[in-house]
C-alpha cells in the first residue's frame, strides 16, 4: 500500500477525461487530498455580501484530481472509502443571486461566515450548528469527450452533495473511463438534504481516501454506505436517482435499492420492493445543483441483517 | 380534563363537513380512539394476494371522528399532542396494481403479513424491521363543502402518510371549519419516508391524543414537533409541502420552515434561508397518495436552543 499527497493546486473546474492525471494509485492505496473551498478561494473570513458579486463564477467548485487508478475499467465499480474529513477553521454560507430552491424570493445576495470550532459552525449569532463533515463533490471522469460542467450531478457522481458521503462511508461509483479518474472537492463542515440556498458551511479540508476495483460491478447510480457518525442516522445502504425530475429521481433511486437488495440477500424483487416501502427513506440530497438533482433512498443496514 | 374513547366502528370513508361528530371536547381533552387498519377490515392475518383482487376500494382508509374540538375556528391552530399509538399484533404489506411508485415495474398483486412482537415486525423471513407505530391519516375537515376523497393529504392534513407522526409528536394543523371536525385513521407499525409501494405495515391501533387550539395561528400547512423515539433523528421542527409537484413541495416545504424560524427566533428570513440549507433536511414523506405528494423539511430543534 502506498500513501500519495496531493496539494490544493492541482485542481481542474471541468469533468474532461483528457485531463491528465496529478497521480497513479493501485487498487488499496491511500490518498491525502488537500482540498479547497468551492469558493476556489476567492472568499476569505473577511468577505462580505458584496463580495458576492465579484465572484469568477469560472473558478467555483474546483475539484482535485484526476487520480488515475490502476485496473479500473468502464463497468467496473470504484470504491472509496472516505477515511477522514478535517474541515478548516472557517466557512462561508451565502444566498448567491440567481442560485437556489427559492432564488425568485431572495434575490439579494447574503454571506454568513462561520468559525468551526468545538464540533459547532457559529453560523449566527447564538446558534450553533452541528459540524457533520462531507465531501461535496467527488466523481470520476465522463465517458464522453470533451469537458463537462463541474455543477450538475451526473450517473458518474460529482456534485452529488450528499451530506452522508463523509467519514466512515463508502462510495462505490461506476467506471466510465480506464483508470476512473476520481477528482473531489467541494467540502462542507455542516449541509441539509437539500442545500436548499444553494451552499453549505463551505470549508477548505484535508480529505484522507482508501480506493479499490470490484471487476464488472458498476452500479447503475452511485451507491453509499453511510457511517451514523456522518449521517444523523444509523449504518445505512444508500442509493441514489439523479437528473432534472424529482419523481423520475425518485423512482431511479428505489429501483436502484431494490437491485441492490435483491443483489445482497437474494429477496425476489416484489419483496424488496415491500421491504423499501416499510423501511427505506427518500431523501432529496440536493434540489440546487441545475440541472440534475439527486435524491437518494436510505435503508438501515441493520434491516439486512448486515449491521 | 375529561377523556373521551371513540370505538372503531364510527368511521367516515371521505372528508366532508356535513358529517356529524362523534364527540365533542374541550382543549385540553384527551381522546383515545379505536382504529380500524387502512383495508378497513377487508383483510385478515391469513389473507393472500388472491384477496387483493376483491377489495372493495370505496372502504379503504377509513377514518375514525369527527372529533368537533370547542373554540376552534378558521384561521386557528389545532394541536394535537400524540400520547400513545399502541399497534396490533399483525399488520399487512402489499403491493396493489396500479398503486404506488413503481406501479408499471409491479403490476402483479403482491402481500405479506407480519407478526408484530417484540418490537419488530417480521416482514419477510429474517428480516426484521423495527416498529415505529405511526398514524398515517390525520387532519380536519376541509372548508370547501361536500365530500373529498380520503386519498389524498390535502393543506388540512389527512392522508400524509408522515412517519414522524407517532408517539410524542405535536402536530399542528390550520383549522378550516368550526370545530375543526378531526379524524384520524391508516395506522402503521412501520413505514418508511415515501411510501414507495403505498402501503406500510398496515395495522390497527388503539391511539391516544390530546386536543388543543392556538387563536389565530393556523400554520399554512401542517406543522410537526417531532419526537426522537418516532423519528430515527432527534426532535426536531417539521413542515410541510403538500401538493402534486415534488419541486414545489420542496419549495413550499422550505417556505414555512423559513416562517417558523423567524417566527421562534427572530432571525431574518434570509439568515433563516442560510440556516435551513445548512441544518435542516428534505425529505419525501410520501410520493403514492395520488394526486398529492408530501415534503418534508426537518430542523433539529436543538439547532434553535430548544433542544
Amino acid at each position: 500500500m502506498t500513501s500519495f499527497s496531493i496539494h490544493s493546486g492541482q485542481v481542474h473546474h471541468t469533468w474532461d477525461r483528457a485531463i491528465a492525471p496529478v497521480a497513479t494509485l493501485a487498487p488499496g492505496d491511500e490518498v491525502t487530498l488537500q482540498l479547497v473551498d468551492a469558493g476556489g478561494g476567492q472568499l476569505t473570513a473577511e468577505s462580505t455580501a458584496a463580495d458576492l458579486g465579484k465572484l469568477d463564477f469560472g473558478r467555483l467548485n474546483p475539484v482535485t484530481g484526476p487520480l488515475y487508478v490502476e485496473g479500473a475499467e468502464p463497468g467496473d465499480a470504484l470504491v472509496v472509502d472516505i477515511l477522514d474529513v478535517e474541515v478548516g477553521e472557517w466557512g462561508w454560507t451565502a444566498c448567491i443571486p440567481g442560485f437556489g430552491l427559492l432564488a425568485d424570493e431572495f434575490p439579494d445576495p447574503h454571506l454568513r461566515i462561520s468559525r468551526i470550532t468545538g464540533g459547532y459552525a457559529d453560523l449566527l449569532p447564538g446558534l450553533r450548528v452541528p459540524v457533520v463533515p462531507m465531501i461535496g463533490t467527488i466523481g470520476v471522469a465522463p465517458p464522453e469527450p470533451g469537458p463537462h460542467s463541474v455543477i450538475p450531478p451526473r450517473r458518474w457522481g460529482g456534485n452529488m452533495d450528499i451530506r452522508h458521503i463523509g467519514p466512515g462511508a463508502r462510495l462505490i461509483l461506476p467506471v466510465g473511463v480506464g483508470g476512473a479518474l476520481l477528482s473531489a472537492g467541494d467540502t462542507h463542515a455542516a449541509m441539509g438534504d437539500g442545500e436548499v440556498c444553494g451552499t453549505g458551511v463551505e470549508t477548505s479540508a484535508t480529505v484522507r481516501l482508501r480506493v479499490d476495483v470490484t471487476k464488472g460491478a458498476a452500479p447503475r447510480t452511485p451507491v453509499i454506505e453511510t457511517h451514523p457518525v456522518s449521517a444523523r442516522t444509523g449504518a445505512a445502504l444508500a442509493t441514489t436517482g439523479i437528473g432534472p425530475d424529482l419523481m423520475e429521481a425518485s423512482r431511479d433511486a428505489v429501483r436502484a435499492l431494490i437491485e441492490e437488495i435483491t443483489a445482497r440477500t437474494g429477496l425476489a424483487p416484489e419483496d424488496a420492493y415491500l421491504l423499501a416501502s416499510v423501511a427505506a427513506d427518500l431523501k432529496i440530497s440536493e434540489v440546487v445543483d441545475a440541472p440534475n438533482w439527486v435524491v437518494s433512498a436510505h435503508l438501515e443496514r441493520e434491516v439486512l441483517g448486515a449491521g
